[in-house]
């Protein structure tokens, strides 16, 4: 078990949910890149939960401190980034349920099973959501790198429930529309289509229920080249990347699963030259080929499953109860705080994500 | 750039296509565990081009040389095992359209880009597909040391084209009839389905194109517990695995992409007990929760794009013309010997992959 | 760059001398140790300087604020632990000096070429021997780990100057004497030779100079086959943590480098049985055959250059005058407060580092 | 477990003293960098024993086969450099004391335990010293790399018993001095000493008997500012390569375990310009302040433990009689083929780590 990933951009996360703090270490970060300190907090508070009606009620401030790697130049000193976040609203009572009565569709019971009991599940612990503002904020200093090299990297919400946003242009993605679209409560490029989520979202909080989601992530401006074949695959490394965000449970690059009834003929895609660049002409592979990026813009989508923690009632197991043979089948219902759809706030950690994975790619040259 | 990967159960290959020889070390395998050789072979050989009509024509024995980390008795050592594969039946002149034309939907332009010039690209050197048998030989060892512990993969093609298999039963999938399909030349479950995805690509063959598909594979057996959250998570072990496989370009578990339209009541998965197990009823979630299995079956679907090299004409551009300004635009028939829908032979890599990732997982504890 | 180490015991260490943070990660502890706060913190405290003559006049509490990885019944989580300390007591103005005059024997100027001036350097940044405080904390957690498993690790001062301690007996160490000794000021094992170390130092800095010295330390109860050959090599490991701590300049193992001059009927240890256990008769090789335990008392000494920061007036350059083709040599007088003989201070962390690598072995299997 | 190591530069080893290979994958090697296999192989000899008396008269042609990594125009492809070395001339018989009655002072005994068994210990297994040849191998294309940015690396047999070689000039060392020793039988700088080098290993094989060694290396030419402080130190990553070498107990850089004994004011090394480059007039450091390089030359020191399998008769246990509580002292009688002191063969094996180490700190950045 590693809370850390990455070979030359490395990412450390640590803490729980309801323990004292949350924070992360990036290790490997170049010396001398300007830490635009505002811009990160401006990226991590897109995360936060801002007082909406489909938002958590948990109140934190997730400014982030750093405290070590900028230096009095407001750069990148070369060694270790971190920065920690106090936890203070938390309401562990919420949890009594736990260990014994698992709530379904989350991961209490595999993480009980697998640490025997030891985990500090108040919150979810280590396992909890909270533990993607640091994530966050380890892809907003990605980007502060991945700026210098041209690189912009925004996400829209594609999809809620049955409600489906247009996706972008693959070829000529428009990224001031991507970036203007976080403005809004729900960011769908299409502010209409926002509102019926929203309407979806709210349906579902009325019923206690949740709801899932896709979100469609643009990297821009990559230059050809960055990657590798095999493990270290930009595929691999992104998909990783998306997959250590909890409740998504789908990713696909480009034309994604739909190339599986696509022709060669339709999949491939014509080389010609503008301006002196060589571009494609559909870009139905995403940007990437064999793991390497072609020049094209870079296109994932992902998918969110529904928040696992509704407030309906729910049918469950006493673990206590099961161990000894007895008749252990109980009701839960879930109080605490939980987003109705957590692909919403989750909009950024798919931005975060992918950067962090091409800024790793790009310091392994 | 790594051609290595795991933190427990780690993989390093080498080689290139038309090199000397493709190979693969294990590092991390257990002593004391049984290497059946002979399952061993069977296991890579169907992985094989067969002879069949819709393989490609080269023919190499493919018999894995296992050279380290197995002892006189057959069990590993725990020091590294090295499998070696000698390459033979290469025909480079296929390739003189390398490196100046690539081939569009294929690495080669991203992989000059990224190598300079200095990669061995014929039959694309280390980005070949070639690459998968000692990919598959990795898996292989991985699967003997989950027979350890009750774990039993399997794949079978889901789609080709618009052709579609049906899904497996996701709480009791049927591990025989999923290795009883394996011998047959389309591992479909339903053979009549098989015989029109042959027909696809029969057809797709004789168009000079190709065609996309989709792979299903399940982990049955694996306990309750294993994997983590966040980065060593099992959906981003696994899916890093997978999409490290060249042309995939969609991961789905579970209920995958579908759960965006689904409400958490319905996602979520009440758990029971049975026999003493604690089970669920649905298993939306593919076995899967927040990275840790939950002792149901793990279930996963990945998109194979189709092959890029296909014998129509295409259009692509000289990049030596493209360097200098010259008019680069030029027409491009690639001849060389390509499977059609490179979907069939991948099953088990696919099965190979989720191995690895798992074995990786179960040995980090 | 990384300012991690480790394959199962993972350490991550941040700060800088003078930024508002140092700390530590350490991931891979396996969930339910006991974590017992307050021997922690007396161990991180033989490390502080406490008022000696002989000690830097910094004074911070490093109280270790352990924010994640511990549960409310005072176990490990499995989870990140976490432990930060903050920086108070700050001179900055002690190194106008930075970064136009480097130290002599400091790693000033390899530091300002590496970075391009990016670092923070007032007391010594992210080089400085404050970061010996997390590394401590982490070696602390390790021993917490092997305390489990019976292994009991303890350095003492070998040599000041030309002032000698006895060696331990390498097959019978007196593990209490070796604790016991650390309630002094300086910790060799004869109080009387500890006396004149303290005159050797005081002399030392009566002249406005330092002095080096050797710290022998010894990890008992270690079971048979703990390591590795080669890379993973306990001599290996060990020698990577001693010589991560700064000013540590060689390192040997039981005969050490005394083995060059012996035969090997002399060097080699025959076995024999005794109480049921195997062990050796004279312990030359440091309780370690070809990087695994054999059972024996692990025995390592390193030695410490004497500190680099001296009062005296040193012969340096002027780094922008050099830059410029001027004549650059200058004189430097380094005010600041710095101990006279690290050697002293650096007892625990060398207990600390021994601990961390042996951890990371153990947890490997 | 790992027979790996590098975070950029990284090696993977092979390979059993009596299976049917070793070899190495080096994986990170940059693209486009010349590969001489003419020089390699020649490299790569300097280990092999030459029918000299005073090696073993174990013969293999210890030819490389690169079998992947190196593209038609010679140079590396940027994907994994492997080579193997097929094993031919293998006595398993001489090891039929193992694995009952383990050799006193080689690492038989804790590597039976490790893996309870399982081990191929005929020649030790991985543990052999014959993995030191992938081992050089690795090296050998590690100094291509350097040879790059003008580093040179040679080393020299300093001590064996108690004859001892003038040590090099720690801030003029004479490199051509150095390469031309290695045409010796004994390659010490004077050869006088090196005849008295033989007749003390000649004198101790004719006691049925064995010696140590110091082997002392020199990296010249080495820019500041490679390594980094802490666990990415080049003194720790250096140590941690010398000490991956079987046999090897002691390491030290500059004045070593001198140091001990001197003032800051004697070991600190004044900066002056010569020629618009900063030097320093003593390098009593070797090259390196706290884990970067300073610009000269790098300086090590390793001690070698007399080899542990000696002719003469030993006392030791029978494992199977001292598992079951039997009388289990036993004598034992080495037959065997071995060097009477591997530190004379293992002075490119020196050469080899100290480049791989510099290689990966290098690439590092």
């Amino acid at each position: 078990m590693s809370s850390n990933i990455g070979r030359a951009f490395k990412v450390q996360i640590f803490g729980e949910s309801h323990g004292k703090m949350v924070g992360v270490t990036i290790d490997g970060m170049p010396a001398g890149i300007p830490i635009d300190e505002e811009w990160l907090n401006a990226f991590v508070q897109r995360r936060a939960a801002k007082g909406s009606a489909i938002a958590t009620a948990r109140r934190e401030s997730d400014i982030p401190r750093i405290v070590s790697g900028v230096n009095e130049k407001g750069r990148s000193t070369g060694y270790p980034i971190t920065a920690v976040f106090e936890n203070s609203d938390t309401h562990s009572s919420d949890y009594s349920f736990l260990p014994d009565r698992p709530r379904p569709g989350h991961a209490d019971y595999p993480a009980i099973t697998r640490s025997m009991g030891e985990d500090d599940l108040r919150g979810s612990g280590h396992h909890s959501g909270r533990l993607t503002l640091p994530h966050v904020f380890a892809g907003g200093v990605a980007m502060l790198l991945l700026k210098q090299i041209g690189v912009d990297i925004a996400a829209h919400i594609l999809q809620v429930g049955n409600v489906k946003d247009a996706p972008v242009d693959p070829v000529e993605p428009d990224m001031d529309a991507l970036h203007q679209c976080h403005t809004r409560e729900v960011p769908a490029l299409d502010a209409a289509v926002g509102d019926r989520m929203m309407q979806t979202i709210l349906d579902a909080k009325a019923r206690l229920d949740s709801v899932g989601g896709i979100v469609e992530v643009v990297a821009a401006g990559l230059p050809a080249g960055i990657g590798a074949p095999y493990f270290d695959g930009a595929e691999a490394a992104i998909a990783q990347q998306l997959f250590s965000i909890p409740a998504v449970k789908g990713v696909e690059f480009g034309a994604g699963f739909g190339c599986a009834a696509m022709p060669g003929s339709e999949y491939n895609d014509p080389y010609y030259v503008e301006d002196g660049e060589i571009r494609t002409e559909r870009n139905a592979a995403g940007g990437l080929l064999g793991g390497i990026s072609n020049g094209m813009p870079v296109i994932a989508r992902c998918a969110f499953r529904p928040t696992a923690s509704i407030a309906k009632e729910q049918q469950t197991v006493s673990l206590s109860a099961a161990a000894v043979g007895d008749d252990a089948e109980v009701t839960l219902i879930v109080h605490g705080r939980h987003d109705p759809c957590v692909a919403i706030r989750a909009v950024p950690v798919v931005e975060a994500a992918v950067a962090i994975a091409l800024a790793d790619l790009y310091l392994q040259g």
